[in-house]
């Protein structure tokens, strides 16, 4: 535990004079041992996992690695300490002495005193062979064993970062955050692809429904959010939503993540997509910052040319054109569309990317959708004759839609009317209310966390960046 | 957005020389204004909710709160801005200048300029009225509105930098976040109490399961977070759960949020209680340190003598006892029990709370519980003829039952032998796996979000520290 704190504490003990030989080995982790500046024969104890072994005539080299970064440890080892069991994918407990590496491979290696194989892997059993780079779909079929290569390993530690960056950016902006429901009784918004919830058939409840009305996996937690915002100005919430949506895309799970954020008293669009456009950069840079090797990885291997593409969208100001203007580029691009461009249709995927393409690989702002396209709590434009609403889609290189946000309707009158044409009133009080009592105009954005790590990192296939993905046909373990 | 920084800049600029009238307002949050410390006639504009207003003769006196704080901002303004839309639960805009309050308390006031009313509030409608101090019973009804109290505010701030103290806690301590999925194929290791998860009725999915086999919602992600502890060392998720739990009572509920840890090479529960007890307390300080007047609101007002129990559970090192130790201790208690404490049976929530009476209401570990009590991937302690595993709970003051934790058996035979036992092995080969690829001594465990915050505010019902609570017969909004 601690053991980057123990390190340091260990040491600063040993930096002054030569370690006695009974001193107990400070337990440190990998990346904790590549950071020692000047090694200098500290006595450190490392566990992990073989990576990689090489037997020469007297010398033995293990590389071991305990997932705290991508790097691993160089362990020079006497040949006497050779044995079976000392093999690719076994875990070791080595001690010995942290010394400048004569290699310019790394700074640092561990010259072992001591070395225990804690367990042994069965490497006919095992799934990776050693040496060889597995295609990510044969991975994906070992959804219990895949985090333990180069990249998924990269990929996650990536993830992990990204998610504690996103949580930075709203907490230093004065968000405040929420736990939004994942069960809600709210199933009229959207198009029907939801999942429902029920207590399993090995259970007796008295009554039928457990919650005495149907509840449904949520899919955005933009709703409660707007409750939230009326309290605290500006909110935000990070967690699991949901689409039975029948698809084996690259671009779909039926189980993903979404950054929402909900902001009061913010009156434009503009001001709006000026946190979207801060939270995609500073997110960026700090993952960039924090695992360079991590993010290299993936660039080199999985997206070549990701590198300049990632700098490409992070320097340039992101742009933003009109949905009528986004129909007349289309309309006149050489491009022949599957589905043919027209004012009031949904842009699809192909649009999206002619789109991105045509604002030379900048990510782009497509802002004032048609009315009768969006969902009802989208804010009237009260334009016309092509009657709009203040919605914004954020299309990226690559991925296509990242973000979609909009103002939102705090006028009672217009909530009113629209709800009523859609039959909505009733199931809706609740969110009327809020336009009853201190309503304020407001907006906000929900962003796929997985498409922006497949966009930060050029990883093709969504499948590929969550740990354990769920779509049509598939729940493994 | 980002309202601090820009008052910072806005404040800076002015400084130096009394601003001219010209410049427009910094838009700055009721926590910015009151943060400045020499108030010089700044001029700014403020976003809120009245929460209360008094008329003088000639002066009028408004609460501004917008949410980032508990206290709300004191607006001085000449009477002629007096007007029936100014009340209370209304939304408004104030502009005017910051300056030294002659009250003592507070620091800051504004002078307003500008009143500007943004949406008025339906007083007769709103259901919460003015000065007056709401049980908590009552604003349980509505959910859409309860965040807008003090009390509720007070609360979900808390759970909010809890949340984020939490993060942080286990970043600097090297781990790597984890979004364990919520979806999940394993029925096997509940009881039973679980959610079973579909496609709504109105999707027509050719096969007859979505995913091809039943799916149920997440009990805990234990099993995922051993997987990823295999790669990674040290992992934590924090995430929602579910029980389909038939209970009323005020510590459970169907959604509830849990923070989990596993750590690779652990081999005592001495080490997991370190890291139990230093993540409670290290949560505990930072929520004390960055929300004192939210913590105070609740113990004064909920919870009297609160504050004190706190102090002493932080200042105190936490005991441990046996399973063991612990059925003596009620055996020879004075108090009668309804359910008799024996050997080999559970504790129940009677005994726990005598428990923690007993030990001076200082938390207490409960270690190496009976075998057959306990799920199969507990480290069997090889002791008999009292045979125990190596779990560990924490009980607490108040709440009780806290934290569950356990090494886990990675041997393989062993783990092997119980599965068997239970007709387990097939369903659990990919676990077995993780025992057969380089196996390591590991353990974690699991603490409940909610239960933690009932802890350390007093507050004494769980649908109170979460937004939007889910429990039988009820699921609103």
């Amino acid at each position: 535990m601690f053991r980057a704190r123990c390190l340091l504490r260990a040491l600063r003990a040993c930096s002054s004079a030569p370690c006695p030989r009974q001193r107990p080995a400070a337990r440190v982790s990998v990346r904790g041992a590549l950071g020692v500046q000047s090694a200098n024969g500290e006595r450190v104890k490392v566990q992990g996992w073989i990576r990689s072994i090489r037997s020469q005539k007297e010398v033995l080299f293990l590389h071991v690695n305990d997932g705290s970064s991508l790097e691993s440890l160089q362990v020079v080892a006497d040949s006497s300490f050779d044995s079976r069991e000392l093999a690719f994918g076994s875990s070791v407990e080595v001690q010995g002495q942290l010394v400048k590496s004569p290699s310019k491979k790394q700074n640092v290696e561990l010259k072992a005193e001591k070395i225990e194989v804690v367990g042994s892997c069965d490497a006919k059993a095992f799934p990776f062979k050693y040496k060889e780079r597995h295609p990510l779909e044969y991975l994906r079929q070992y959804p219990h064993l895949r985090c333990r290569t180069n990249v998924l390993g990269s990929v996650l530690r990536v993830r992990s970062e990204a998610t504690a960056a996103i949580h930075s950016f709203f907490k230093d902006s004065g968000f405040v955050h929420i736990h939004t429901p994942v069960i809600t009784s709210n199933d009229c918004e959207g198009a029907g692809e939801l999942f429902q919830v029920e207590p399993s058939s090995k259970i007796k409840v008295p009554e039928e429904n457990f919650f005495n009305i149907p509840v449904f996996l949520t899919v955005s937690g933009q709703l409660h959010l707007e409750v939230m915002s009326g309290a605290f100005t500006q909110v935000f919430t990070f967690g699991p939503t949901f689409r039975a949506e029948n698809s084996q895309s690259r671009r779909h799970l039926a189980e993903f993540y979404m950054v929402e954020a909900e902001i009061s008293f913010l009156e434009s669009l503009q001001d709006l997509m000026q946190v979207m456009e801060s939270l995609f950069k500073t997110t960026a840079m700090t993952v960039l910052s924090n695992c360079p090797k991590d993010v290299e990885l993936c660039h080199k291997f999985l997206a070549p040319g990701q590198k300049d593409r990632l700098e490409h969208m992070l320097k340039n100001n992101f742009l933003i054109i009109s949905y009528t203007e986004a129909v007349e580029i289309l309309k006149q691009a050489s491009q022949n569309f599957t589905f043919t461009p027209e004012w009031g249709a949904d842009l699809h995927t192909e649009h999206e990317k002619y789109l991105v393409k045509h604002c030379g690989d900048i990510p782009v702002f497509v802002i004032n959708y048609p009315l009768v396209l969006k969902p009802f709590y989208m804010r009237d434009n009260e334009d016309g004759p092509q009657h709009t609403v203040a919605a914004v889609d954020l299309l990226v290189p690559g991925v296509g839609e990242l973000f979609g946000g909009s103002l939102r309707e705090e006028r009672y009158h217009l909530l009113e009317q629209r709800l009523a044409r859609l039959g909505l009133t009733e199931a809706y009080q609740w969110y009327l209310d809020l336009r009853r009592f201190g309503s304020v105009p407001h907006g906000g954005f929900g962003m796929g966390f997985e498409r922006y790590l497949q966009c930060i990192l050029g990883i093709d296939n969504i499948k590929d960046v969550i740990p354990f993905p769920r779509f049509t046909h598939s729940c493994l373990l």
